[in-house]
């Protein structure tokens, strides 16, 4: 059977509580979710209402912010607690930090003391550290059980707990000291210590990491699950895969807009309001246009060599954009490799002697395509000035392919976004120099 | 203490054998690996026939294609095996897809006869195809089993299994009917059926399933892993988030080279040879520069304008360079959305609404700014040219964003690649479609 909005309205109105119960507990919660989110709030608030209470928090934790929004809002404290109490920690920081204010002072009055603390102090995390994505829910052993108590433990906490996959063992002053996961121990002999079965060599991250070196960890050394500890190397939280795959998205995401000279949107396409994302676009379309007064200037200060020769004009945009295009390819390689490969500036040289290869033949089947394009098509250049259109189209391409391959590294050193700062700057240097180069060769070479 | 190569360069010179056997048990094998990868090749065989089996399997598992080939070149038929038993299926099969032919034979021949015959049906599926990047390591249990037999069978079969965090139930044709974890069932009366406690709405796809839509699946239902199951939903297999992870970030990579004109490679920046790097750039940088003939043609036919008032040249790069901008950052907008959001040809209207709408707002900007550009910095063109190339951009600008904004929906309704075709035929249209504004505004309102 397959279920509709349309389904979940109509028990609702016919206040089929028990087939509606049924229903959720047998079909999967996601695609439900989405259902039930095009219901009328008021049928949302029913559903809420009816059903058990882990798969109603399970529902709201699916639905989008706004409607999430729409329930706090009409919910008292009691039924957000409810609610919340079958949340895990981080589903619950990422919908505050969304939230207005009020409805933020709403839910956290409604939680009890303990979770409130925990929550406060996810919160109190930078959007980009692991702390904020951090998670509460976890298994916790202490390393003197014996398998017998820890297995309890794994029993009582499990229920709440994001996962089991991993569970983790700390000494008496909290600190991480191993890992162990249920199926490691629940064939051992139940008197025996943790300690002795334990995995002692714990890959952990501090509250403090940015999010992007968590995502390089967990991907390093496939894991599932990883601990967040502080200074102290206390346990504090886990970040379990499926929130940093989020991160891995949203961080592409970003750097994507910036390699295109968009200031970075947190949104959908569809979602972001008109002025919002007209204005994420605006600055570097500005920053490009009133850059580009430069070529306007090299090029006034050649018009008599343009005016001499018109067909020289011509070309223009061919040589501009083929050295913006050659240096966009090679930032982009260079910016992937530092978020990929974890490229640093010390592979500069490397860049370097790579790029001027690359373009050896790059700018070798380029003029001689351009020698002939010049020659046969419009404006049938004569041959003189093809072979000075294409000289120059080669040369800028070597040093298109270069200062894109280095301009990354060089703002990694100074410790700027190489995504943000590469496009433009790129651009702009190209096209000053490709001009600069293109009427050098002119009046050396043509007698202007 | 830190682990370095020549410490274990060290150990391996004094034959130091439980030394290293006790290192390698208690330190983080990625690291060892990594360590142990810039020995010589000597050592690490030396290595991988002292270390307990499932050690050295795991060590060769993390080591580069490179140094995986060396060690089969060397190893014979019951060495290669010995490391084969301790790898994970999907491994085996990742690392045989990059061997060459007799390589591949060679270790064909050494695995059973039960392996081969599975790791030939993984080969036999497309890279792109979920059925390419599963794993036959999992744990299986039939829904006749009492929760006693099937914790037996999480015993015995969870040391080879990939993970037990999802056991999958089948019935006596093998067909997927449901899933359960251990601790689901670990504390349950042991005399109770399976199929009473498991979840019987288990999300799974196809073999046949594209790989960016096991990822979307796998984020979509918060899924660590899932099944895979042939057309009569029969389960053949499991796909562990940590390698959706690594094809979340080639598609992403292949997505960015894509959009800067880049035929995409497979390895990373220092990896790839210079030439392979060149011919993946030429086409595009070819296509480009032959496609500019467009606009030298369309210069070349309003040469007289030109040279009638020379400062019109002098914005030529400004109003292409501006436009060309614009219909990136649209174009990246929507292609992003579709990989992301979802979006698709019937958002078409919406896009069209939307870009227009911020175009409006961004229009207006640069028109303003560059009037007084225009006026105040070089060239200081008279007004009435001022307002005609500022004219020129705004329109510009309006074109270049709604045209961005479609053609990457209209790529995705021809089935064309969106970030493949969108940038070329972006700047191609763009340009010339900004150079015909131009000069039919300069015509019409300068009288030339």
């Amino acid at each position: 059977m397959e279920i509709t909005t349309a389904l979940l309205a109509e028990y609702i109105a016919q206040r089929k509580i028990q087939i509606l119960r049924s229903l959720f507990g047998e079909y999967n919660i996601v695609n439900l979710a989405e259902c039930a989110q095009a219901l009328g709030i008021e049928d949302i608030l029913f559903l809420l209402k009816i059903l058990p209470k882990d798969i109603s928090g399970a529902l709201f934790s699916y639905f989008s912010i706004e409607k999430q929004q729409e329930v706090i809002e009409i919910f008292n404290s009691a039924q957000i607690k409810e609610i919340l109490d079958n949340l895990f920690t981080d589903d619950i920081t990422e919908m505050l930090s969304d939230l207005p204010a009020n409805l933020q002072r709403k839910v956290l009055q409604a939680v009890s003391a303990e979770t409130r603390k925990e929550i406060n102090e996810i919160l109190s995390y930078p959007e980009n550290e692991a702390g904020s994505l951090m998670s509460t829910d976890f298994v916790e052993i202490k390393n003197t059980d014996t398998i017998k108590k820890a297995i309890e433990r794994i029993k009582q906490q499990g229920k709440i707990a994001e996962t089991v996959t991993q569970c983790y063992v700390i000494d008496d002053k909290r600190r991480l000291v191993g890992a162990l996961a249920l199926q490691d121990i629940m064939f051992e002999n139940q008197k025996e210590k943790v300690a002795d079965h334990m995995d002692s060599d714990v890959i952990s991250v501090l509250n403090h990491t940015d999010q992007e070196e968590v995502s390089h960890t967990m991907q390093r050394y496939d894991l599932l699950v990883v601990p967040v500890v502080n200074d102290e190397n206390c346990l504090i939280g886990i970040i379990t895969v499926d929130d940093i795959m989020d991160v891995i998205q949203a961080e592409v995401t970003e750097d994507i807009h910036k390699m295109a000279a968009i200031r970075p949107l947190d949104d959908s396409y569809l979602k972001v309001p008109v002025m919002h994302m007209a204005m994420s676009r605006v600055p570097w379309l500005l920053f490009l246009m009133v850059s580009a007064t430069l070529t306007g200037m090299i090029l006034t200060r050649y018009e008599t060599v343009l005016a001499t020769v018109p067909a020289l004009a011509a070309f223009v945009p061919t040589i501009m954009g083929t050295a913006g295009n050659a240096g966009q390819q090679s930032a982009v390689m260079v910016i992937r490799g530092i978020s990929v490969d974890g490229m640093k500036f010390s592979d500069l040289f490397s860049v370097v002697s790579k790029e001027s290869k690359i373009s050896f033949y790059i700018a070798g089947i380029l003029f001689l395509v351009s020698l002939c394009r010049s020659v046969f098509l419009p404006p049938n250049a004569a041959l003189n000035i093809a072979v000075v259109v294409s000289a120059a189209i080669a040369t800028a391409i070597l040093f298109a392919n270069v200062l894109g391959g280095i301009l990354p590294l060089i703002a990694l050193k100074l410790k700027v976004d190489p995504a943000a700062m590469a496009a433009p700057l790129i651009t702009t240097i190209v096209d000053g120099v490709t001009l600069v180069v293109y009427f050098f060769l002119c009046t050396a070479f043509l007698g202007l």
